[in-house]
């Protein structure tokens, strides 16, 4: 049994309680209950904000996309070389990552049981092609180099990046922010760690 | 009910399917039931071969770990110049995961609930600062750039290697083998994507 408190939850403020318990249990293994466990109020107020737990996935993962596509659409992603897009879309990839850790971390772990998840992993890998095609632009301009195949390239630099949800914690002492590692990101991607 | 076949199992053999399953359900979500499922023999016959589900793991963890710090032992990772030492174990670690990598893939996900998880994150841990420290010593030569972080470095480094469990699979069309992947690590982390 639950001592439900007063519902007081703003759609945002519910959705951020759901995605700390679906990182915590697996999408897959969070109940309706669990849920209401964790917010501290009844099944039923919870069914007053939200249809069921695949509309707040659905809310979730599209909060990461959003951030992600976003960048995209920036001037700094739009104009220039090529390497310079890349090198931007690397840095803001980094800081959305680590802005949103929880939404982004949980569409990470999206594994593709329901309609939700299926799109959530398609849109993901909409945007790694969006990434890869802008580091093939960036070799083909001759910035970068030609010898590591452009879709292991993307797939290591997004491996690096995506890594930061396993160990980055934003209220740890001495926590780096989001313009430190992507500096460091963009660093060891782009011109590597020897002097 | 399974369909009990004659028990011809070795212990490797044994250990593959149990490291497969432990690998699909996580290491908690698993029973001796689902292990005698997978396997095709009863519970009583993989008694016979172990004490347990955490024999198990305690021996396919073992072998990720015995193969990450055999590296540590050769030749090229204890003589000459910091940077080509880990340039040595950055090759050799991505090998390693990609040639027993159902094995280096539980070792990565463990989350400590027992004494045997507590165990192998403790020996990851300490893995991890045997790189950070010859990186650091790299820096002190002056071979690797001071202006990222040594911790972070490292992290970024395991981040990129550790992350070919995601996508890597042997048996892929075209798939790529553990010295060009490693190859291709080298050149990233060390060189920079940039001509």
């Amino acid at each position: 049994m639950t001592m439900s408190k007063r519902d007081t939850y703003t759609p945002d403020s519910l959705l951020a309680v759901a995605v700390e318990v679906f990182n915590e249990r697996g999408y897959d293994g969070t109940s309706m209950e669990h849920l209401s466990q964790a917010a501290g109020i009844s099944k039923s107020s919870i069914y007053h904000h939200v249809r069921g737990k695949e509309e707040l996935l659905n809310r979730a993962v599209g909060r990461a996309l959003e951030g992600l596509f976003g960048i995209l659409e920036e001037p700094e992603s739009c104009d220039g070389r090529a390497v310079e897009r890349l090198e931007h879309v690397t840095r803001r990839t980094t800081r959305v990552l680590m802005e949103e850790l929880p939404y982004v971390t949980l569409l990470l772990r999206v594994r593709g049981n329901t309609g939700t998840e299926r799109w959530a992993m398609e849109r993901r890998r909409e945007f790694d092609q969006r990434v890869s095609a802008l580091l093939k632009a960036a070799v083909a301009e001759g910035d970068l180099r030609a010898d590591v195949e452009p879709r292991l390239a993307t797939r290591l630099l997004f491996g690096m990046i995506n890594s930061i949800v396993e160990w980055y914690r934003p209220d740890g002492k001495g926590a780096l922010d989001g313009t430190q590692v992507g500096d460091a990101v963009v660093r060891l991607a782009f011109d590597g760690l020897r002097t």
